[in-house]
């Protein structure tokens, strides 16, 4: 899915033909094992496409063990051990030896790599659903107002102004009362929960964590050399004796949670639970990290109050994405924290990036707070019920079982016994269907006969066809069919 | 200095003005010591500016100790014993304990916040110097030749046509070959360290760093727990038997250096110093990490060719800041890399951020390949040069030393015994002048006789107006002089 998801997309055709072009080659022994490919140039000339039309088909070659590439020498027919011409999941060795114990390689990531036709494991708003054109005006503005913001550093917390003009908002929209001095702007959601676990949690550290969970977390905490201790998630929230009693037991440093629309089930923590909840935070002193990814994204009723707001002692820290709804390509997170966290914050931003670039925060803060772009929002809402309406009504006719989510991006199903979410994966792929399989999602790597199925990215005119290969591929026989 | 670092300043004088007015009420007792200050709206209303202007105020207070703020409470006025109305550069403690042990601040950015008129401290280039108005204007087209840009994530490496690109580039400016694949695009060349340095070190590495460095490096490597070893660079580079007996007892991992016109002194290490480095290097296995991040400012010559030029068995990793000199506020620096490594740091910045913003890559594809970006930058290294030669012609009477540097933006000074180069910052700021002193560049927290002085930020009208108050600040009899 890399082509899909960089400016300037479209070429997929033509990609397609130059990777078919290699394929077939190899197939018919015109270039044997180990022999070198044409050049990238060379093909480009012969095929009369762009040299990136034939990088990308090369690198897809390469993701897949199919070529190999050598430093200064171009690619190469893989030996005939090393691949074929499949999908290869399999994690590959770290070549450098330093560091490969210890970091987590994103596995999210290697799914959403590979190129597929019907695109279900990436949970992002498809593009045509954004206000494109109104943005670019509004951009065009930002330079006429702020001459400067391109010769001009951020604050390491994030400009002033968005700040400020944050806390209004969360103010008026959430009556949560905030100084601008407790927001910091990070580039993305994923790099607040990178900060957080590098300025709270010390190697060895116990870390409560939800099961299943957005599994990019988990190879954050992972990182840091922690012992992860999964909390089960249900429709009915969590069981909050059985986590007392791991906050008393385990004395965890703090809880990652997504407590609404949850990624990947589209569960939500109910109001009493948010309540007891920070006061449990509070007596075992174990910070509330909430990363609040879908808040905005509600279908009926708007979700509860965040944890945020019922926190008086500063033990919630809240994650919010905005951007992502909007302008994804902006990456603006806001992180909330009281003094005392984001004193302990502010100087691991400083080290990471001493600050998110202040255009992009510019840009965000001319457009998101405009009506046209609350209505946009509304829309979108809209437009992204409807699309799990038809999914859920595609998968219907299964008996597959999944709660109906009352926003969010995804659906979180379980497959019928004997089915392995792992195994139907590799069978949709080469129907060139994704989703994500349950194991990624689970700190404890099991889960296997549940999958996350995405309804926002797909464009809505291959959502049949899409669910369609995808229940055809469960209702094969030949499930011991081997990669 | 963090008003003018924000887009939309020049509410200096307002702001100034605010801080004056509670200065005084404190001064006289119209506020007593621990009584609440009035509210941010409060005043606003009452002196008749923005909000902003107050907070910048109270903001600047807070950090000089004079103020403390309380969650949902206000400002008020410190007690006695927790500061002056003077400037307090001591370390404040954490309140929040998990981490204090092992996040270290960032001490440059203590001096940078400190609001002067003669800003010595900051290695930036004026926005004067910038082309602004061009640079908005293609920005513009960005918009239209990539309409999606803002619904659009980059892949976790960086836009593949930007690296496509800058490896054209770096054949023709440099003859350095590379494949797209080893480019890697960060968030400024802070992050490019910091993800080196948690993607290759692991705690209790020992790394090699030059003594003086560029101090946010001590920061990161501090954070990685890992020992730093001193390496004295001098205006004819190292002593390369010294450098051998280290890398041979000390098996350091890796060795982070500035090689040409090194950040703080200027100075640049020699071609066939160059050349031996990568051979010891490749011998004792240590990685060498080239930042190189004032390449491009020279004023004679071109510099040296880069280590990875030399460089065949992937033991360099070159750091390159391409956006400081056209439009900082981007944040676009290059990391290369042969593959073994860039695939143990990639998943690090997959964790970090999951990629740099889109938007602010294409900007910089867009116009950094452009003649007339090429002959902005020319111009600039000409008005450097200028600013050079109008500093050390300013410094000439007092007989202090340093080593002409031919090219970046600093001086590196050693001012005459027994002066010390802290108590002569504390002195200065007193008289609203900053720089950096040696202490902060020095790993062994030491080199109290130098001084780092930037002639790149300054307004160049008020250069001599500074140096000025400097040099009178350093003949002043009472060194003993209290803070």
């Amino acid at each position: 899915m890399q082509s899909s998801r960089e400016a300037g997309s479209g070429k997929r055709t033509l990609h397609q033909s130059v990777y078919d072009v290699i394929i077939e080659g190899i197939q018919s022994r015109k270039w044997g094992e180990r022999e070198r490919l044409p050049s990238v140039r060379q093909l480009a000339e012969e095929m009369q496409v762009h040299r990136l039309t034939v990088l990308k088909a090369y690198q897809r070659l390469q993701d897949e063990g199919v070529v190999v590439s050598k430093y200064k020498s171009g690619y190469f027919v893989a030996p005939a051990s090393q691949g074929t011409a499949g999908v290869n999941l399999k994690e590959q060795a770290w070549i450098y030896p330093a560091k490969s114990q210890y970091i987590h390689r994103s596995r999210l990531s290697d799914i959403h790599r590979i190129p597929v036709d019907y695109q279900m494991s990436e949970a992002l708003i498809n593009p045509n659903l954004l206000p494109n054109a109104f943005l670019s005006n509004h951009v065009k503005q930002v330079f006429d107002m702020y001459p400067r913001v391109l010769s001009t550093y951020s604050s390491v917390k994030g400009d002033p102004e968005l700040r400020e003009e944050l806390t209004q908002y969360f103010m008026q929209k959430q009556g949560i009362s905030l100084h601008p001095e407790e927001l910091m702007i990070t580039t993305g959601s994923q790099q607040a929960i990178d900060l957080i676990s590098r300025a709270l949690v010390k190697s060895g550290d116990t870390i409560l964590i939800e099961r299943p969970t957005y599994s990019p977390a988990i190879d954050v905490f992972v990182q840091q050399n922690v012992k992860l201790v999964p909390v089960e998630i249900t429709p009915m929230g969590y069981d909050l004796n059985r986590l007392e009693q791991l906050m008393r037991d385990e004395k965890p440093s703090l809880f990652y949670m997504n407590p609404t629309f949850q990624n990947p089930t589209g569960y939500t923590v109910p109001v009493p639970q948010r309540k007891q909840l920070v006061e449990l935070a509070e007596r075992y002193a174990c910070v509330l990290v909430e990363d609040e990814v879908y808040h905005d994204m509600y279908f009926g009723a708007m979700p509860p109050a965040p944890m945020f707001y019922y926190d008086t002692e500063g033990y919630v820290i809240h994650i919010r994405s905005f951007s992502k709804y909007v302008a994804p390509g902006l990456r603006i997170s806001v992180l909330a924290a009281r003094p005392e966290m984001m004193q302990a914050i502010v100087p691991v931003k400083a080290l990471s990036d001493n600050g998110t670039p202040l255009l992009t925060q510019k840009i965000f803060q001319q457009y998101f707070f405009s009506s046209r772009l609350q209505n946009h929002v509304a829309k979108l809402r809209t437009a992204l019920e409807l699309r799990k309406e038809k999914m859920e009504a595609l998968l219907a006719p299964t008996g597959w079982k999944w709660s109906s989510p009352g926003g969010g991006l995804n659906l979180w199903v379980q497959l019928p016994e004997p089915l392995s979410a792992d195994a139907l994966l590799q069978r949709c792929l080469q129907a060139s269907v994704a989703f994500v399989p349950g194991r990624i999602c689970d700190p404890l790597d099991a889960m296997d006969s549940w999958i996350r199925l995405s309804y926002s990215f797909i464009p809505e005119d291959r959502m049949e066809e899409g669910v369609g290969r995808l229940i055809a591929a469960a209702h094969r026989e030949d499930i011991g069919w081997g990669i």
